[in-house]
């Protein structure tokens, strides 16, 4: 073995490989495919990562101690490891080097949960007018008289048909040319980008082309799969964002390309990887479903399997050379990290992206596998991190078309805002930080199974309630040990804070009612963390043999996302010199779950008629996929990013104020009676 | 060791390695890299790659023989060896497979050598108008007011200063954007191409760019490296096809891809490596020679080189990516390879071309190595053989800007012909095939040391005085093993031609004239080939240790090359409704070299005022000159692409007639009185 590589086996997933020696835990874990939690992008501060040194020992080296196989105990590991945990082996991911081989465990609480994401395509109305069209030819075999070359034949042939002229082809499709001509007996379907450039031509008569639209989020990705002639929506698909390992927000992912010296690239290719997976699973989905193939008895030899059609179904059955148009958006570092562009400056004030303009790129030249050909159309972007997402947004909800105030709120990693009508837009981004979605929490995850996601508090009892993704039976209905509860993911937090405001657990300051409180067992104050904390879900009702609780930090947390969140809003509302607005939209996942009034209990955003607020969905998906079945939307993003003003809102000399007042709930007295006592307390507990 | 491979030593060279089991000797040269000719592109007609088996051992496999280490001898094998030598263990290298490990010799007659290329760019007008301009532009650093992304900003630079919009960037160049700005403090160097494109970005400012001029002929490969803004040609750099090894002509090439499965890839990457090569020698152009650095006594280790500048010499010392663009001309099918387009359609009637158009193609999508974000400008080809090369002829000689009806020759491999004048041009190939460029012949060989190129024959005596490549001085004035005479090139071929028949060695019809040369010792019947032959060098004025001969049916080749030329030019002549032309331009090596008086002996072309005739050397590679140094040539190469009327020769009625005619040699009678006899013994001889 090479003396500088040390083995490292993970469990309980048995991942194992050799990695350098010196490298830390999260860094091995990365190198052999093994997923765990470092939300804070190796800042060492959210103590997410804590993984198990094992006394085993590998017998195929004739090594029987792991003991001192890792660098020493440091001290910033006791903040997040007790000593009793501590004497258990118990370390930090990011903290811990490995200086010889060793067997690491990774608890369940440590590993990143496959999320459930849902982002199903809207019925938004689209005018079909896609980038890419696909024309059938017939033209002359070549003779003495008329020895044209074959793709100025093909040409010849566009502009009698179609009148199209002044073509360019690809140096890779013209590489077809000569077979397709010949295999097609003199007639071919022609691909033709904007009606400049041929991208790809088959032998005789094709019908349909397809395409993509991607929405690359700091968390998932999602893809709608749509023919380009029919705009039919033939797969919805969607992913984590491979890039979580690396950290949980732009911030973390920046600091990693600017602490790890091919960072960037690392993290480049693997948005590359997973939207090439992503196409995959579109592709996959357009042929039948497989089984493993019965052995006869005895029969030996590897698995096989054999495709199970549905009956009267028919598959297109499809190759990633069938797609042939990609757009794509993104927040502005995660558009630079794909494209990998440095995204230090984009992280710095005044925040300049290293372009705003959409572009055409060739697949190829970002190693997108599908028709070689073809182009990724890039969406601009507009201001600091104000991304091509955010134009996608616009694209789909199109509020310049509109006389009303609309206030568009798209609250993914990072909140971006915008604000007007026909006349004038302008829009922010603010940092409510990943709290919004249950990161930097004691017990915040992603919504994936376990996570408690629907919450209630008895304001008598201070008794909780609630609901696990994964489970539809609520705690009441439930035996404790079937709940399996594990965390706390994004559509949960806002439920959270809401009921223990309405319960009378926290005060308006967000400070625990202690008075009200005392002797609770569910209130309590951690020995090793010396915060206080209250209890959801007792250790018995979780996978993780812990109880899960929120913390006064935790809601310390919400209630700066919320604040930034609200005074973003409320500054946006001056700005335009509005008393209201009329309507209010939450795009993302955020959106389609949050409960609306519970939001307004919260004060999530400016007071606005209920019955105003809608959830818009994937927004910014819905925007790709204008731009992909109509090349005028392309255009209008164009004129989008550059006509939207954006509001550095942080340097609004009113800013700081109004995100102090935002901290606060709100008065809900009229519609909460109970709660008029508690501001009193309040005043009190601080 | 693999026992599906055989250990293969060629020597003299020395070069070793394993190869698959069962390739033949020529397939194992190549994979090894060693140079054996191969004229005909392993059609077993050429026998050109003559090898000696060696019955040597290795000592390390233990092996001591090598007798049947080789496939048996082949019946076609004795056409081109007789008994004596297949005693001594002489084999066809296409011919004998390879078995088991075997020692191989490559006579010196069988090594392909290292031509002398000579293609000096010559001084032509052209208007400076490149594709790709620097501009200097400075920008304000980004603020919270103007919070433009770093591309825009310098758009809006370019816009202020120069009036450039609607420039898009290459991806790879937006990667050097941001580094850029700051490194040069908000002043940068923009590369623009075409107006259209930023395809480079250096911080503060630059003054010149540069670019090659490709002309990849089927035998040479010639560039110009130029300073874009100043057009001054830095260097002349050029080198063989690296394709040669796979056949002299197109017809061989076309064939290897059409027997070889991966034989376009292979020759298609050979002459992408060749470009490359080339682009790096024009690079060390611009750094001080080097040389050994001197060790002081009982020093050790690597050896080292010094640089020795020049005295008041300066050395721009530029890398690959300082080279920003390419223009490139070809022959259809060499067009074909590189760009790894099926050649086979080109060769075969009606010859049609997958593309006549000029075309752009990113550098990296080829695999060339240069500034990444830059293009190749691919210039437009004809019809039939005539291709982008033509173009660049007729960009330098620009026929259509006068009225003076031009006949331009350009003889290669395939000899190229255009006639006309600004009211009408018209063109077509004829296959001289590599006859006048001294391959095909017994003893022919490429311009290379040892080569024949000069001739005399006295008329009386009937003894040869000659001059070879690298000696000055003639036989005459030499000792016989000075000479190392090793074959016959390709501008000696006119001389041998025209002094056999000027002399009366040969008749008008081409025969020998038996009657003049009885029993003289230069004249005799080969045994072995039962061919008559004429002697041009004994065996020990030759480096092969064999006597240079010139056979009957070298002369047969050599009326067919000078036939096909000359009714190809009197077909178009009558084409054109014309008595003669006003002028011939020669280009190419040949029409460097070429003896005017002796072309018109042979009757190579149509009767023209000797004063007339003019070389205009590698005017395919003046015209790609042209073309990257203004960009208007582009326009008018694609103008004249498709403006030139192309006639196929062989379908026109009387060209059978005509080429029949051409073979013989014409009436000089007028010249050489002495001549009038022998006319009168052709009769008798036939």
């Amino acid at each position: 073995m090479d003396e500088d590589k040390v083995m490292v086996i993970f469990q309980p997933s048995g991942q194992r490989g050799e990695v350098p020696k010196g490298v830390n835990i999260i860094e091995a874990s990365r190198l052999l495919g093994v997923d765990i939690e470092a939300l804070c992008g190796e800042k060492k501060v959210c103590g997410k990562c804590i993984v198990r040194i094992e006394e085993g020992h590998f017998e195929k080296y004739g090594i029987t101690s792991a003991a001192d196989h890792v660098s020493p105990w440091n001290e910033e590991e006791e903040k997040f490891i007790n000593a009793e945990r501590r004497a258990k082996g118990f370390r930090l991911g990011c903290m811990a080097e490995l200086h010889d081989d060793v067997l690491i465990f990774v608890p369940e609480e440590s590993r990143a949960g496959k999320q459930v994401v849902s982002k199903a395509a809207r019925d938004i109305h689209i005018e079909h007018n896609p980038a890419v069209r696909l024309y059938y030819v017939e033209v002359n075999a070549p003779t003495f008289e008329e020895p044209l070359g074959d793709f100025e034949r093909i040409c010849r042939g566009l502009e009698r048909e179609y009148g199209i002229t002044d073509l360019t082809i690809d140096i890779f499709t013209l590489r077809q040319v000569p077979e397709a001509l010949r295999d097609g007996n003199w007639a071919v379907t022609v691909s033709v980008w904007n009606e400049k450039e041929v991208i790809r031509v088959r032998p005789g008569k094709v019908e349909n082309g397809y395409g993509l639209a991607i929405d690359v989020g700091t968390t998932t990705v999602a893809g709608y799969f749509c023919n380009l002639n029919t705009m039919e929506v033939l797969d919805t698909v969607s992913m984590m964002n491979p890039q979580c390992k690396y950290g949980e927000d732009v911030m973390a992912r920046i600091t990693y390309h600017m602490t790890t010296p091919d960072g960037l690239k690392r993290m480049s290719d693997d948005i590359i990887e997973g939207v090439n997976e992503l196409i995959d699973k579109a592709i996959a989905g357009t042929y039948p479903p497989k089984k493993k193939k019965k052995k006869k008895k005895g029969e030996e030899g590897p698995v096989e399997y054999v495709e199970v059609p549905e009956e009267g179904k028919t598959y297109l059955r499809l190759t990633r050379e069938d797609v042939e148009d990609i757009t794509i958006g993104f927040n502005t570092a995660m558009h630079h990290i794909f494209l990998s562009l440095n995204p230090e400056y984009v992280g710095l004030a005044p925040f300049p992206p290293a372009i705003h303009h959409s572009m055409d790129i060739k697949a190829r030249d970002l190693n997108i596998k599908i028709n070689p050909s073809s182009y990724l159309f890039v969406l601009p972007i507009e201001a600091g991190f104000v991304g091509a997402d955010n134009v996608g947004v616009l694209l789909a909800e199109e509020p310049y078309k509109h006389d009303e105030n609309q206030l568009i709120i798209d609250i993914g990693t990072n909140g971006e805002l915008v604000l007007g009508n026909r006349h004038k837009l302008i829009s922010s981004s603010c940092a409510t930080g990943p709290a919004l979605e249950g990161a930097q929490l004691a017990f915040g995850m992603r919504a994936a199974p376990g996570a408690i996601e629907r919450i209630e508090i008895d304001p008598e009892t201070k008794d909780v309630n609630y609901k696990v993704i994964g489970r539809d039976t609520w705690r009441k209905y439930s035996e404790p040990e079937e709940m399996g509860a594990k965390g706390i993911c994004g559509s949960g937090i806002l439920d959270v804070l809401a009921e223990l405001y309405r319960s009378g657990v926290i005060l308006k300051s967000g400070v625990f009612n202690k008075k009200a409180l005392k002797d609770h067992p569910r209130f309590r104050k951690n020995p090793d963390t010396k915060l206080f904390e209250f209890i959801l879900a007792w250790a018995e009702e979780s996978s993780i043999d812990k109880d899960i609780v929120i913390t006064q930090k935790d809601v310390r947390q919400i209630q700066l996302a919320k604040g930034a969140l609200y005074a973003g809003c409320k500054l946006m509302v001056q700005r335009m010199g509005l008393e209201k607005v009329d309507t209010v939209k939450i795009a993302g996942a955020f959106g389609t779950h949050v409960d609306r009034e519970k939001a307004l209990i919260m004060g999530l955003f400016p007071d606005c008629k209920i019955e105003m607020i809608q959830g818009v969905g994937n927004a910014a998906g819905d925007g790709c996929r204008a731009a992909l079945l109509n090349v005028k939307k392309r255009v209008e993003a164009n004129w989008c990013s550059r006509n939207v003003e954006y509001i550095e809102l942080t340097v609004e000399k009113n800013f700081q104020q109004e995100f102090m007042e935002a901290m606060q709930m709100p008065h809900m007295t009229d519609k909460f009676p109970h709660l008029d006592g508690i501001v009193a307390d309040d005043v009190l507990n601080q």
